[in-house]
């Protein structure tokens, strides 16, 4: 049997019912977290281009995120998924080395709002194409990862394939096809990071994992092999002895990924290898309701390798200001919280957090500080202009795995702020209401409804400059 | 200066009053041939599954070849591009590795059909991508082909995004963006070579390098260094070691790649390694009125390489029966001439030809017959029922480069019968008049206005079976 049926047969054997309730957990919790930093990152110049540079896309059932327009299901799988990335704020997964659920959820919400689908239904399909990308990723990495592969969407493509033919209820044979069709979909190159082009990786790839079960639907061929030929996904984007596909069975289902390690939420919208030190720091500010002119010292340590593109003292622009960790400490420091309109226009120089910036120090830790396999902590140390020494350390931000979860009210925090910035607040709620019952929906259209809904110019809450 | 911003500057200094006349010869039978083989192919199942698969595209300004309806641009240049190489009859270039045309004139036809744009730049943006995909190909070859990449798709994308940036007269800048996406959709793999996913590589490619030039146009941002980033094209395709980047400019326009090696065009709707046999064969047949009854044995030798995938004396299908060369010999030698309809329903089981195919013996080739660096010669002998032995040797088939062009009148034959498999007798003719004009065409709009016109089901032909 080849892998790429031996997959099909499992994705098909995957039902709702069947599912672990800590799986369904983090299913809403992953598609509650989509939505929000999807409807924010509508707004983005790389959502924007990639949906002007389409032309003229028909007009069609899917919803786009944030726009009153719908258009055809492959065109918003692309948009949406570009829009989904394109702050670099959407869930991660340690299994899968990227972002598991951006190029799943734009070709699953764009097929359902095709085709209608029900609650269960898209959460299984969810769960299903979460399991495939993340298990091949397994087999694959930490290689592929190191080649320059981005796995968000050389490997996302076969969890967007996954799901929609799920979705779809393709048989096993139809399905194997569409997972063949991906291999040749597959790309994404690292050296576009740091550009429009790695969020519009994420579209591009989620619409190729629609448009290949799409084709196997309509009868499309493609070769058995599609994993294992020697001109196959595993040696030509890896490389004989650089993988190990038994992996992917070794370890499927059990646990399911979904469940551990999960999904790790992103709390602030910067580069996550800041994410312990703010959360060390954000405990300090608020514990001792630190003010900047209280301090006069800040010292903080992370790992090395972190550090290596985090030391940025002086960011020249709101994404350099993202992996500035002096910048973000001292924006926690003064605000006591850390969110999108701290990365967005000159707020990166405001004076009063480039004054503190300057009397904030950062090194890597010492094994004393913490164990030599731990890259995920962060200590803070402040002294404050009366001479007290406050220190925070944390092992592991929170959020980042589902046994350190992030608490589900500043879940909810950062879906709302996120909803905000795009819809009202009659909508944004009802959003969260319809989330909060996804299981019991009986199509799912009724959720995208909700987004889709032409809305006035939405409130901006606590913008500091314009877009 | 970055390589995709040399590439830029070399793609925005080529102009149609600087090429030399063979380069437009040759961008002419380019196209020539690109319109037949895209008409016939717009039949093949994976040309309609392509677009069934896509929904309901908008309609739009650009031609779908051989239908009546019009779409936008992008999804033209996947569905055209699936049905320019749906039968693999689309020429080739030694240096390519693959098929240099069908990745470029989809985009451009279809961009053309948008835009407008008149003969000449046309035909400079064609000049222009096919120099660059080859130049490329020239610095990762064939490192890059052996691996298991289809080169057609894989470098292909940079072809058409070079001909789409060139005919929208990008600025350089935009022009290096534009490259630098391409390089992140590049994708496509040989495990799904013979199925309809080879095909659609070709589609996949010539839509992305469109899109990838519309993004750089509306103000995408791409990574700089999208060749040499260690993590980009080059080493992530290639791997350190295994390419040469400097020989893309070493050999940039000097000759232009499309007057040498040149287009090679494929007289034979059949593997090309068939083809020197072939020529040989209907030499034979043509020079002595061969028929079946007349031959006792026939004996064709080919180079080792090529018997390998062609010594196939019982093809269960059409497609195997293009890849056997003792049906394609003895259909040679029972017609005369060897077209379409003989890889068609069951033409492949004419019980005439079986009966033949039993006499035909195949061989490798030995150093006395052709020096060891030949690997496209073949060698004929016809025994004959008298007790004659007729020969015949090809050291290269005849269309193979432009040192040894297929004569015109036979690609106006080959245009004439894939045209007429589509539309009309006086539409085929129009439309071949349009080609010979091509430089003094206003508006390329003219001659694809030829081929959208709304037609009656076209002639058939001889054809042997339904489609």
């Amino acid at each position: 049997m080849t892998i790429a049926l031996d997959l099909a047969r499992r994705i098909g054997a995957l039902h709702y019912e069947g599912l672990p309730a800590d799986a369904l957990h983090w299913a809403r919790v992953g598609i509650l977290d989509y939505l929000g930093v999807t409807l924010a990152g509508s707004r983005e110049p790389a959502a924007r281009l990639a949906l002007e540079a389409l032309g003229t896309p028909a007009a069609g059932a899917a919803a786009l995120f944030g726009m009153s327009r719908r258009v055809g299901a492959l065109d918003a799988a692309l948009v949406n998924g570009t829009a989904s990335h394109a702050l670099d704020f959407d869930d991660c997964n340690n299994t899968f080395g990227g972002h598991p659920s951006a190029p799943i959820l734009p070709a699953l919400f764009a097929l359902a709002d095709e085709s209608g689908a029900s609650g269960r239904d898209f959460l299984a399909a969810y769960v299903t194409g979460f399991e495939v990308e993340t298990k091949i990723a397994l087999a694959v990495h930490f290689h592929h990862y190191m080649k320059g592969w981005h796995p968000t969407a050389t490997l996302g493509v076969f969890g967007a394939t996954a799901a929609s033919a799920k979705l779809m209820a393709l048989d096993d044979r139809r399905t194997a096809t569409a997972l063949a069709i991906a291999a040749s979909f597959a790309s994404g190159l690292k050296s576009n990071f740091g550009t429009m082009v790695k969020p519009l990786h994420v579209g591009h790839c989620s619409r190729n994992g629609l448009y290949a079960a799409q084709l196997a639907r309509a009868g499309f061929t493609a070769g058995p092999e599609a994993f294992e030929h020697k001109q196959g996904f595993f040696n030509v984007f890896n490389g004989e002895g650089t993988y190990d596909a038994s992996r992917i069975i070794a370890r499927w289902a059990d646990p399911l990924d979904i469940v551990s390690p999960g999904i790790a939420i992103k709390q602030y919208p910067c580069c996550g290898s800041t994410h312990p030190a703010l959360d060390a720091m954000l405990e300090l500010a608020r514990r001792h309701k630190l003010a900047p002119a209280r301090i006069e010292r800040i010292d903080a340590w992370t790992h090395a390798r972190r550090l290596e593109h985090t030391n940025r003292p002086d960011p020249r622009s709101e994404l350099d200001a993202k992996f500035s960790l002096q910048y973000c400490l001292a924006r926690a420091a003064t605000d006591r919280k850390v969110m999108l309109e701290h990365f967005e226009g000159k707020a990166h120089l405001d004076a009063g957090v480039r004054a503190l910036m300057a009397r904030v120090h950062v090194a890597p830790y010492t094994t004393e500080q913490f164990p030599a396999d731990n890259h995920f902590a962060a200590e803070v140390r402040v002294r404050t202009t009366g001479g007290e020494i406050l220190t925070a350390k944390v092992d592991q931000p929170l959020g980042r795995t589902s046994s350190n979860p992030l608490p589900l009210e500043l879940l909810k925090e950062k879906f709302e702020n996120c909803g905000l910035r795009v819809l009202r607040a009659e909508q944004v709620a009802d959003l969260y209401g319809a989330t909060q019952r996804f299981d019991e929906l009986p199509d799912v259209r009724e959720l995208t409804g909700i987004i889709a809904a032409p809305a006035p110019r939405a409130r901006r809450g606590a913008r500091l400059a314009p877009a």
